[in-house]
């Protein structure tokens, strides 16, 4: 069992993953986060599943070596493809985001016609209308990878006519089906929210995973008594591979915080992680 | 002293450079060439200079080993940043873009008034200023960062509306400066040539760097009497550390034809590459 004050580990790609943590920390105030965002390798959408794997199996590893008590994979490109290499290596409860968009998609849906949109390694894994089905049979789900998206998150262009035709480009097919229900199945998306919504109209809600992730993840704490009780003040840890290029902007727009204590971490030392070690501590 | 069949190894953050090995492979049909692109972490342009240095040291690393005989160096990223470090560890001339397409601007502009466009790495690096500046005291530079080209290039959106919008607002501040000559600082740019062209018009020429290379390259080998005289037909290898989305349609159009013989490289053997053992190969 792992001690209760204990954080949740929280990985993604790159920075997307703190729209997540920003989440986490709202909901769940008393627990402390380890927030890994691989930065220098970022992104993993575009690449192929043998390596967003290795990628994924490394940063499970140097979260358990952290002394995590669960872990929230918060980029939908490594939950498509290596959840269940995650699982296997972990011994504490394992959340991702795809489940999380894919369980509300199928609560919220009223016509049963649902949209996905996602990178396209996301998107070719087929992961969210398999995990919608799961919970929901009988629905219709489209898809469609955009991949400028994050791009132009990143650039900043939240607002902006080139973002916006891009949007229209890529959502088009999806209207024409007659979605009622749009999951925004990458953790860069919800910066485009009020842009996606006007695209869309009224008529169409938007998933954004993050909050239902919070929510899951306060179940989930609650249900295996591994909720914090301790008063102490939490600690929150932020680890990159790299600083790159206007990270400090997107960060802040994604965790809706400055981050202060930025940690770097060599990528040959997520390399060398050895996962066998993570066992006996 | 190499043996003058040896290869002539061509590297690149991705398949961008591709286009510097299409130009070589043409003015050069003699010569073997190893190519190395760093699928699995590109983009380098939006990562820190110390990163930058650690990668493009790495693939150096690799490609001594593989018994090059010269080195260039096709990222323009990499060439701005750590163009010093490459050459340390070189007992072999090194070659780079920057150095090439900044000659030719030099000697191309009429007016002196020349853009520059790039990544962000290169842009704010200051490298191609510093060259061109080297063949040309008075000159006058503007420069602009443009990181959407390479998304939009590997969407395949070569010749679109969205491509277009977003290239007329790059470069409309450079069109306000008057240039003449337009420095095509990045390897994947030139697959947007005629959109570019068009949109600077005719009077504003545009320098694709890969050309240049091509024509250094012949330059130095035969200045350093290692041109390949052996008439057995040359061998071309190419690897890369990732073989993700697009890959072959990307490299299809960067390299003018289709590669059939891709090699997976893992990034923990490239990490884990010797530079010390190379000198005593």
């Amino acid at each position: 069992m792992p001690n209760n004050s204990n954080p949740i580990g929280v990985f993604d790609s790159g920075v997307g993953g703190l729209t997540v943590a920003g989440a986490l920390l709202k909901r769940l105030p008393q627990e402390s986060i380890v927030y890994f965002g691989d930065t220098a390798r970022v992104p993993y959408g575009v690449k192929s599943t043998a390596t967003i794997i290795e990628y994924a199996e490394q940063i499970t590893a140097f979260l358990l070596n952290r002394r995590v008590k669960m872990l929230i994979v918060a980029c939908n490109s490594m939950a498509a493809v290596a959840i269940d290499n995650i699982k296997n290596l972990s011994p504490y409860p394992v959340l991702d985001v795809i489940d999380a968009g894919a369980k509300l998609a199928a609560q919220k849906t009223l016509t049963g016609r649902i949209g996905i949109i996602g990178t396209p390694a996301t998107i070719n894994s087929g992961a969210y209308p398999q995990a919608i089905h799961s919970y929901k049979s009988d629905c219709c789900i489209h898809t469609q990878a955009c991949p400028l998206f994050v791009p132009l998150v990143e650039e900043g262009w939240l607002d902006h006519i080139i973002t916006r035709l891009t949007a229209q480009e890529y959502l088009q097919p999806l209207l024409e089906k007659q979605i009622d229900t749009l999951v925004l199945g990458c953790t860069h998306y919800p910066l485009l929210k009020p842009l996606l919504q006007e695209i869309v109209g009224e008529q169409v809600q938007l998933i954004d995973s993050a909050d239902a992730m919070a929510q899951i993840a306060a179940t989930v704490l609650e249900a295996s008594g591994i909720t914090n009780t301790n008063s102490t003040a939490p600690q929150h840890s932020f680890f990159v591979t790299d600083i790159p290029y206007r990270l400090r902007a997107v960060s802040a727009l994604a965790l809706g915080r400055v981050i202060e204590d930025l940690q770097l971490v060599k990528l040959s030392d997520i390399a060398l992680v050895n996962t066998d070690d993570t066992s006996r501590e």
